[in-house]
Order: structure tokens, then C-alpha cells, then sequence
């Protein structure tokens, strides 16, 4: 057990008698390099966090994706604090609900409508539903690999899951448009609906970015078979751009479904979508105990507010692209060929001919020995709390990580 | 327009312009009486809220469940405001993930795990999934009408459902073993789980305890045929036994799912499981964005605490008991024959012969505008926080309402 992680290794020991695998889901350590990597986590400001024996990382995860302005920001925070005096949950929603519901129509250029929910999951599937309702048709197109939740139809693993559930789902290669005419004509009685992500970010895989043309060819067989389009833009929602991914690679879909960035961390998802669309969206049942609790209303409201006023955005990508050519550059001067992808804002780097991404599960390992928190299979992401001098710090300790990897090929 | 709702009205409006429906789900107006129920809220206080026009209500739905001891109590809010200084969403739990498994396991006297989630639709899905991976069958059984969530093989509305999602679902009415035993002798392949509500509570029908040995039977039938017993606790657990409300009825499942009051309002889920599922429940992916957030995770524990240690559930089950008494004594005195039902932490009132539930909904709306919120087709819910004078002044009101159902029955 490495000195370092004492505290997070006797967490784990706990959670693996009373929980099944320990910690389930994308954070299972079994998804990360093994004695590497903090399980449990105690504190978080900004760009950096704290794990449970109290060693700092620069954070390029933002907890997959929902700290968009650094952890535990202060104006999010003072709106939440507001919030939670007069009440979170009640018997109905509160002005907050109303307010961001404009809010998200007011800076979605196409869009009419939203809804609240929890988890990506739950807006994903539920936009499917409503394409069915709004189609009479059953069957969902989607990217081999791409991830849309874990309910049944779309999950990852098939442990739990029947036939049944995947009678109706049809999966065709990213960035090919001939497999997706192939696909369309192949469903009699026509498809329901095309959801895609906004680029294709598929764990264990570099990212890649939709070719010229692909997402418009899509966007015009919807509209030419009548199809819904549903741009799942669950995690890259808010960085590109605040109108939604779409707009940041020109398209614009029927239904846009959105959580992690929305609300700095705060529990909410949402999907918005166009008027053509509110009948069905009225006619597929969506609630849970918590869809109109005010505080993550109150969040997103904040946050929204704070990327715009903050330039949020642009610094975002600014800073993923230094670290993204520092990365490169180290890699070259150490002998490697590394590939960064993905927009800057949600980076990854692999190395090029990296079978099981070993030389990267390397690399990474020890970055986050010293304070750099990347991951070796899933995309990374950048807040708006980030520094240059994050950048630096994360470059410097890049150089002694890929001097480790080059001495394990020697 | 009624002169007590106008912001609330003029927030519905604004609500239906960008929400299909203004509000969905369980909180939609179209479920309440027209006029009479305010549809959005501002403030609450241990058992009474405050809509958006400043109108005080006792509220006997606590925000249909989850405020268990009452809106905003301080020692939860302290323990939410302790954990969110330091953080709450990261790339892993936080010690408090650990400590509420340990809590769940230690305090359910058969649960050797617990996982969490958001929504009590997630637990009770993803334990269907679980009985599929450990039984490697398909069907579901359920008691007809009982609600389970909102995903497609449980949805009370077909829109956006296909027929492949229903296809290994079946139902049986609540309180027959005979129909049970009928249908598990249906299923050629075997039956993966049975799934029900501790109490049949299904909203437009008074409350229904299990018949005597009807649990015991569903037990006993379920280790014959090798069935996993779901129980559904999302929306009774923690109001009627803290180890579950299978302790309070003489019965113990193999998965147990809650959500709900579990952690005072704050957007929390848990399913809790034995020993001999732990394998299956590794095999279901089972991931969302906020799973692993620190603040309900601490609130859970102070509202466990809490719970315990001021009696809340005696204390509700005696202050129910008085309304209960109250209201049929009342009713009496008006010349009705009023029946309640449930357990009187989950209290429901009817009038019998009452199509439609026409006279209760005269009767809830007559006691909504006098400041008494009860529901007229969905069971109510005590909190800890309710006291003596509530009870008091909501017979009080009670009177009235009666008196004005009496008058339009002349």
C-alpha cells in the first residue's frame, strides 16, 4: 500500500465489505492504475483538490465533468447557501425552476422547452422516449460505443440487461454517414431517432471530432426521414459553448440533453428541446423526488450566469490548448509520439501505438503521484479555475512523467 | 383567477410557455384541483410551507415524502452546510459514502451492502436488473397499479413505451397469493423478481395494508422458486421502522430500495442488498454523474440520526393516529362516513362512495384555501416536525372543509 494513499486504501477496505466493488460506476478504481490513484476524496477549491490522507492535485477530471468553475465556487456557492435558507424541496417547484427554465430556452437558439431531472441517464433515455411518442416509431440509432447512460437499452455492459432491451436499438459507426443511410434504410417501419454525442468521446479511445460535414448530413437525413435528432451533449455541454455543443460545431438538433457542467457539481440535469416536440414531451411520464428542487435550480442560474460574466469559455479552451502543445512538446522532447484530441476544453492525450493504453496507465500514474490528477481512458476536462501557473506546474511534472515512461522502454 | 395565487398562477403561465405542461409529473396541477393549489412554493419550516404569495400551509405532503423531519431542520442543514465548506462533488466519494453504507448495513438488520443514486426510479430499476443477473431470468412481477418509477417497463403511462419494454413484466393484484402463485406457474423460464410496495399505495385508491401472511406468503414463494424479493421502501422507508419498513410489517426482502426521506430532502437513493447478490449487483453497471456527492451523503446521516434520536417515528405515528381519529370523528359530525387508510405516518383520507373522488376533492381544496395541504388522490405524509397544535388547527379546518362538502351534498 503506498504511504500516500493510507487513509484512501482503509476507506476502500470499508466500502468493499459494505458496498458492492467498493465504489461502482466510472469512478471504480478498477478503471484506474491500481495503487496509483486516491479513492476517496476529502476537499476541494478551485482547480485543485484534496484527497482523504490530504495530497493536493491539479484536478483534470472536475469530477468527470461537473466543476466547470472550480470546486466550491464562491458565487455558485453564496447562491446555493440563498437557496437552501428558504428551502430546497417542496410539495411544487419555485420561481428558480421558472427562472432557468427561461434561462436555458433564452440561450439555446432553437430550442422552445426544457425539463429538470437528475442524472444524464435519466434525460438521455427520456429523449428517446419522446422521439418515439413524437414518431410512432421504435427504433434508436446510435454510435458504437458511444455512452448515453446506464439504463438497459444503452448500458455499457450487458450484466442485468435482456434482448428485449436492445431489440430496438441499432448502432452504427461514428463519422460515416453511409453506415447511417445503411442503418436507416434497414429499419421498415422507420427510426424514431438518431442521438449522438456532439464529438465522439468513448472511453479507452482518443476523441475524435466529427468530420467535416457529418454532423449536417445527419441533421439533414432527420429532417429528409422525419427522424428526432438528439444531441447528447451530457459532458461536453457548457464548455464549448454556452448555446450547447451544436451551436459550436454548427448544428442544431430536436432535443439536447444536458447535466455535469450545468450547475457546478449541484445535482440537476436537463433537456431542452423544440416546440414540434412539446406534445410528445408532455405525453412520456418524467418525474423523480427531487426534478424541481430549488437549490441546483439555483446553482445552474449562478453558474450560467458566472461562465458568461467570467469569459469562462474561452479561457477554458485557452488553457487546453497550452497544456495540450506543452504536452505534445514534452512528449517530443523525451521521444515520444503523443496524440492529443478532443477540443481543448475536454482534452485527451494518448501515445501513439499504445496497445491497452499501457505507456498512458504509466504516464499517468505518475503524474497523479505528483499532484497531476489526468486519467489513462476517459477524457479529461478543464474548469475556468484553472491557471497558467496550473499549466506550468502540470508541464513540469508531464516532463518528469514522460522521463519515467522513456526509462521504462529503455 | 383566485386573489391567493396570483404569483403562483403567473409563475404557471411563465412555466408553460418553456415547460411542456408548466409542471410534469407527480406535481402537476392536473393532478390537484384547479384554482384551489398553489403550484409554486417559496419557504418552509419544519411542518408548514409558504406558496410564492406568502400563503402559509400545514403541509401533510411533505414535498410528497422526503421532508421527514420537517423543512429545513437545522441539525441536517448544519451537517449539509458542515460537508459542502469542504466539498461535494469530486472524482470519487468522500469518507461519508463509506459511513451511510456502514450506517444502512448496520441498521437493516438482513443488508450486508447498499448502493446509492438520485432517484428511487434508478433503485428500483437497477434491483430488477440485479435479480436478472443473479437469477439469469427475465420476469418481473409486479402488483397491478403500484408505481415503481418512471422508466419504461414501470411507466403508469404507455407514451414513449414500446411493447419489447413490457414484455417480461407482470402483474398481479395486491393481496392475492393465489393470482401470484398463478403467475409464477405462467413463466416457463422462471420469474427473476417480485417487486412491491411495502403497502399497496397506489394514488387514486385509499391505502391497503398486506392481508395477514401476504408478505410471508410472497417470502416463502420467492425462496421456493429462487425469486429475488424487491421491496419497494422509496416511498414508506424511514417513516415506519429505520431497519426498513419490512421490519415493521414482519418481512425481509433480498434488495430493499429507498429515496425519499432517507436524507430530509436532499437528492438521495439508496438500495440496500444481501450477501448473496453482491456478485450480481457488481455485474450491473451503475453510474451517475452525482452518485458519490458528499452533502446528501452527510445529510442522510444526520437525518438517520436524527430521526433515531428525537423518536420522530413514534412521534408520527401517534400525531397520524390523531389526525386520523380527528378527521373520521369530524367527518362523523357531518354526516359522513369517511375512511382512512395506511399507516398514520402515511396517512390517506376518503369519502366512501365517492366516484371520482369528487367530495375529497371538494374537501382538500376547501382545507388547500384555508391552509391545510393535503392531497385529494395521493397519500399523505407525516413529518417529525408536525406537533399537537397542527393536528389541532388542521381538525379545526378539517370542520369546515366538512361543512362545505355537507352544503353542496344539500
Amino acid at each position: 500500500m503506498p504511504v500516500r494513499l493510507i487513509e484512501s486504501e482503509a476507506l476502500f477496505a470499508r466500502a468493499a465489505r459494505v458496498v458492492p466493488g467498493g465504489i461502482y460506476g466510472h469512478q471504480s478504481p478498477a478503471l484506474l492504475v491500481a495503487g496509483a490513484y486516491p479513492s476517496f476524496f476529502a476537499r476541494g477549491r478551485g482547480s485543485h483538490v484534496w484527497d482523504a490522507d490530504g495530497n493536493e492535485y491539479i484536478d483534470y477530471m472536475c469530477s468527470y465533468g461537473p466543476i466547470v468553475l472550480g470546486h466550491n465556487h464562491p458565487v455558485v456557492e453564496e447562491a446555493v447557501a440563498a437557496q437552501a435558507r428558504e428551502g430546497n424541496c417542496f410539495n411544487g417547484p419555485t420561481a428558480r425552476f421558472v427562472e432557468l427554465a427561461e434561462r436555458l430556452v433564452a440561450i439555446t437558439p432553437w430550442a422552445d422547452w426544457t425539463v429538470f431531472a437528475k442524472n444524464g441517464s435519466d434525460v438521455c433515455t427520456w429523449a428517446t422516449e419522446v422521439a418515439r411518442a413524437a414518431t410512432g416509431r421504435k427504433v434508436i440509432v446510435k454510435a458504437r460505443g458511444a455512452y448515453h447512460g446506464t439504463h438497459a437499452w444503452c448500458s455499457p455492459f450487458p450484466g442485468g440487461t435482456t434482448a428485449e432491451d436492445h431489440a430496438n436499438v441499432r448502432e452504427v459507426p461514428w463519422n460515416d454517414l453511409a453506415a447511417l443511410d445503411a442503418a436507416i434504410a434497414a429499419v421498415a417501419d422507420g427510426v424514431a431517432s438518431i442521438i449522438l454525442t456532439p464529438f465522439r468521446h468513448d472511453a479507452f479511445h482518443d476523441s475524435e471530432l466529427p468530420a467535416p460535414g457529418y454532423l449536417e448530413g445527419v441533421r439533414a437525413r432527420c429532417d429528409r426521414h422525419g427522424i428526432v435528432f438528439i444531441l447528447d451533449d451530457v459532458r461536453a455541454g457548457f464548455r464549448l459553448h454556452l448555446g450547447g455543443s451544436g451551436e459550436h460545431f454548427g448544428v442544431r438538433p430536436d432535443l439536447s440533453c444536458y447535466c455535469k457542467a450545468i450547475a457546478n457539481g449541484h445535482p440537476l440535469a436537463a433537456c431542452v428541446g423544440r416546440e414540434s416536440l412539446r406534445s410528445a414531451a408532455q405525453d412520456v411520464f418524467f418525474t423523480g423526488s427531487y426534478f424541481t428542487s430549488a437549490v441546483p435550480h439555483a446553482a445552474a442560474l449562478a453558474c450560467l450566469d458566472e461562465l458568461d460574466r467570467s469569459d469562462g469559455l474561452p479561457r477554458m479552451a485557452a488553457l487546453g490548448t497550452r497544456l495540450c502543445r506543452g504536452l505534445e512538446a514534452a512528449g517530443r522532447s523525451h521521444g515520444f509520439d503523443v496524440v492529443t484530441s478532443g477540443p481543448p476544453a475536454l482534452p485527451f492525450m494518448s501515445f501513439r501505438d499504445d496497445p491497452g493504453q499501457t505507456s498512458n496507465r504509466l504516464f499517468c500514474a505518475a503524474a497523479v503521484e505528483r499532484g497531476v490528477y489526468f486519467h489513462p481512458h476517459h477524457n479529461w476536462f478543464l474548469s475556468a479555475a484553472h491557471t497558467d501557473a496550473d499549466i506550468d506546474r502540470t508541464l513540469a511534472v508531464a516532463d518528469e512523467a514522460f522521463a519515467i515512461v522513456a526509462a521504462t522502454r529503455r
